[in-house]
């Protein structure tokens, strides 16, 4: 073999390398600045990349993801993608490939991610209870009977989030309880059960210091919050006024709780069935304002220096995002992003936010400071955005 | 050459790529868990990884870092690290490389990385003013002279951080002022001069949302203020009392303030030669509190869930710890982590601190929650210890 044989061997292996080990990329990166795209209808995901707004690759093959979320790994390189249909999929950012996938349950809503990174968790509506897995091989560690009395196969869970000392916490819709999972001690959790929280607990979020649990209620008013660095006080109703009040709306109708945005003292909800956010005083948990919207909103996202808070809005509304200032509490800006545009996601210090536009097949990424439009991406029918810097916060 | 032939060439190129491309990790990996520790004596650093609590690799060569300190690449690949004698040394962090290296000053005191990451800071003690590098590669972008009435040539600057808007926010040790640059449309700053912000400013820090700015003064007590959301009001003076008072100390005894904690409402500052914490209402900026120590604290940390506190001693007292309840504002631990315990990092989200022991050559990791001892790392003389998710935080 000559020289010049030689170099083309080299240039051979070389590029089999690139294409077997980096087929997402073909080149060693950071993993800081990636994310995934849903594209939902097709059961796909897309890389991406928010330092240069670019898509890196398409993975197929994720089955249903409606209503899909994810979580991260610790070391930001694999995506847990929770799909409706009860799969659970682990995905390498830097190969473009699926690890594993496991069905773990008939109908999922959603899951969580332990502090320390090691247990992914799973809330499930068919047959109920939580499931909990090794994020290294999606092994089964435990799983958890939503039992209530009357009922000892249990029930749905919903609002499923992390808290500090690897607890996990959801709420039970037929069981009306609230269920901290602590496994801070091993694969055997030791569970402290709230009960008789409220009527039909359908979604819940926690702040973003772990501390204020709080569960929206579909029959009936008010919302059930817990303060998990004084548990011994119990859950308690606040903001006895939330709700549908007399007018029953339809299931659809309700805003997840993951869209209200905690601003220092602050909490922004959407109102129920009116074109309002409501602004709620941390410190008091009284309604301190109420601002009038285009729409009838459904996330309402702070931004990472929480100075301005981003809304979008149910059809027929869905191509308005507003934006209010959050010193004055004003709309500073209403923006005509284009028909469906159902998620938000920020950069990391937020100088730029993602959209994704459904009914355009389009991902529109803005400047937060004068709200131009810096880039638009392909996506088919594209719905949740999520990045790998949630990796690093607390209920994200 | 025959197939056994080929088989030796390929696993020679393999392990020569291998080699050349992974000399610190050997392999594909994210990168949102790994970090540095700086070997200050020998001007070398450490690359570390937080899951599994290991150092990865050495990388020397970095010149003189005392008070060195480090910033990171958006994609959590790179370290830019800023060495007391002015050098700025751009690290990969997956090859353990230095991949460029610059001289920039006599005399330098830290940096700070843009918003959108395309910007890295420094601030001088001597030339003084703030140079500004491409973290593509290290190009310089700006050269700014921080000139002041009688003084053409310019102050020392100190406090450097980045803001929210591409913005960088300094202070004129001799100029007694407060400067806010502004990047946002392009390399040549649009800056605000904040003038007469009080005596000999010598250190500041930025709220974790990025709205307030906070000098502390060398010349005079109390502390200069600057509320980002409202430049139009101007720097103003708060906690009048707040200072060395009648007795002049040492400088080398003033507290970084860096190391003051930001929990919810709640400041946590090192008192100034006192055996103190001093606590603070941010709502107000009135002092609420104060909490008795062992020593004289440096830095007081907030853990990412706000829930604990933090406090390392200046000398003679630098071998203990104290972690103070946020909640009761009660020290609740006191551990004899070992002789010169200078720094402490936290786990991205909280469930551990890693605090490294100059005199014992090595690094402690304790678990926040019950303060076991989980491992212990070999370093030489270790200091500053950073991870890289502080590529998302803003002014870190």
């Amino acid at each position: 073999m000559n020289s010049r044989q030689v170099a083309i061997l080299l240039w051979l292996v070389s590029a089999t390398l690139s294409f077997s080990v980096f087929a997402c990329d073909s080149k060693l990166r950071g993993t800081g600045d990636l994310g995934v795209v849903v594209e939902r209808e097709q059961g796909n995901l897309l890389v991406v990349e928010n330092s240069t707004d670019t898509v890196l690759c398409r993975v197929k093959g994720l089955g249903d993801l409606s209503h899909a979320s994810a979580v991260f790994s610790r070391d930001a390189r694999f995506a847990f993608i929770f799909g409706r249909d009860g799969g659970l999929t682990k995905v390498d950012l830097l190969t473009g490939k699926i690890v594993k996938r496991v069905i773990q349950g008939g109908n999922s809503i959603g899951g969580a991610v332990s502090q320390d990174g090691s247990l992914i968790a799973v809330s499930n509506y068919v047959p109920g209870g939580i499931k909990v897995f090794s994020s290294e091989d999606l092994s089964l560690v435990a799983d958890i009977v939503a039992a209530y009395k009357g009922s000892p196969e249990g029930s749905k869970t919903v609002g499923l989030v992390d808290a500090p000392g690897n607890k996990f916490i959801f709420s039970l819709f037929e069981g009306g309880a609230t269920w901290v999972a602590d496994f801070s001690n091993g694969p055997q959790p030791e569970i402290t059960k709230f009960k008789a929280i409220g009527k039909q607990p359908y979604d819940a979020l926690i702040s973003g210091d772990g501390r204020y649990y709080i569960a929206g209620l579909f029959g009936e008013d008010g919302l059930a919050m817990l303060d998990l660095w004084q548990q011994e006080k119990g859950v308690r109703r606040i903001l006895p006024d939330y709700g549908r009040g007399h007018e029953i709306l339809p299931v659809y109708k309700m805003p997840h709780l993951e869209g209200w945005a905690v601003a220092g003292d602050l909490i922004f909800l959407p109102a129920i069935g009116l074109h309002q956010v409501l602004v709620v005083d941390k410190s008091s948990w009284e309604q301190v304002g109420r601002i009038e919207l285009k729409g009838q909103p459904v996330f309402a996202m702070v931004q990472p220096d929480s100075r301005q808070v981003w809304v979008n809005f149910a059809y027929p509304d869905n191509n308005w995002i507003q934006v209010i200032d959050v010193h004055s509490l004003k709309v500073v800006k209403t923006l005509d992003v284009g028909k469906g545009a159902l998620h938000m996601e920020f950069a990391p210090r937020g100088e730029k936010v993602w959209i994704s536009v459904r009914d355009e097949d389009r991902i529109k990424v803005y400047d937060t400071e004068d709200y131009s439009l810096l880039k638009t991406l392909d996506a088919h029918k594209p719905s949740g955005i999520f990045f790998t810097n949630r990796a690093a916060k607390i209920g994200l």
